[in-house]
């Protein structure tokens, strides 16, 4: 992954452009909300899932039902992670950018087969997230695993792209009265709620109060 | 819009769907940034990048350069936008969700060529996230905007699906004492931060203080 194939190398703005299994490791772990694009009937899909990763691999799953996992079986897939860090407020509407950690991966997409290594690796997902939930919950059925399709991809094609810090403004627009700057956004996580129906007296454990995520 | 088309129609899950402008305007008005799924040598390319709404239209822009909008041009392209609003936790693995918010626009999208309608339509988009903003900026030129490309698609094919609420367990598992609720999560804007070259004295006017997405 450390070098570019010629379909991953970043274009537009390489100067952004990471090819480093740590950047596009810790991109990815950091944002579990991925698009998901395939093609089908011609025409491209993307649509927003959860993903994981084991090693250099991504994972994503859903329903066996779902058109969006059989079209992706065995076909070209591309998995976009992006994570918006800010808007850059330039001084020109033309310099306005934003600040972003991103990765693409592009590859093909197999389907887990092996019932173990599924219910393995969909526990990993949970853990990851949650640590501690998955030995808490009731536990899986065999009925629930079948119904579960989890796709894998590897990260062989995978490259990553990064701004941050301040605008980047034509050298006479610095001289003009306008507030130039960066507005920071990022994911912020809110006070757990209960379900109506929990049995009284339960408290949320802590893998649900630490929970953070992008 | 308000009839789904067989390619827009939400297979799974329809109970989430809807296809009212009503909904599908307000998610795409409350979320600039998007995925844009294209096809390029065959291969499907899923690239973020900020959209906005002008009545039945959605649009996006970039760099003339950009390979992403050539392939888009006169193309399929799917553009989605999804707001996560949730973590939903279940009493067991397989009930495990998200809430959010999503849109999902299948069409052909097409280039403005008009110069001045393609500058209009940058004014829109940069006024609707940040009002006033247009008018205090250093004005564009002829030679950035010819470096501007702004792709339009129509809203025909349109679909948004939602979530919200609690989870939906497996009535058996109710009676388990296993925490289960929501865990909400928001778009936060933090306070704006000053280029460091900005001119001493400046404070960030109200469109900047008063911004919000999401």
């Amino acid at each position: 992954m450390d070098a570019p194939s010629e379909r991953t190398r970043v274009k537009r703005m390489n100067k952004r452009a990471a090819y480093n299994s740590g950047t596009v490791h810790g991109i990815l772990d950091a944002m579990p909300i991925c698009n998901v694009g395939y093609v089908f009937d011609g025409a491209p899909y993307v649509t927003p899932t959860l993903q994981w990763r084991e090693g250099d691999h991504v994972y994503w799953h859903g329903s066996s039902a779902s058109r969006m996992l059989e079209a992706c079986e065995q076909a070209q897939v591309c998995l976009t992670v992006s994570i918006i860090d800010g808007f850059v407020m330039a001084r020109s509407a033309y310099n306005h950018s934003c600040n972003y950690r991103s990765v693409m991966v592009l590859g093909t997409a197999h389907k887990l087969t092996d019932a173990a290594e599924k219910e393995a690796s969909l526990k990993l997902f949970t853990e990851g997230l949650w640590p501690g939930r998955w030995d808490m919950l009731r536990q899986m059925t065999q009925k629930e695993l079948k119904a579960t399709t989890v796709l894998k991809m590897s990260l062989d094609e995978a490259s990553a792209k990064v701004r941050d810090g301040a605008p980047g403004d034509d050298e006479a627009d610095y001289a003009l009265p306008i507030w130039a700057g960066v507005i920071p956004v990022r994911q912020q996580v809110l006070a757990p709620v209960d379900d109506p129906r929990l049995i009284p007296g339960l408290s949320p454990p802590q893998h649900i109060t630490d929970f953070r995520f992008g």
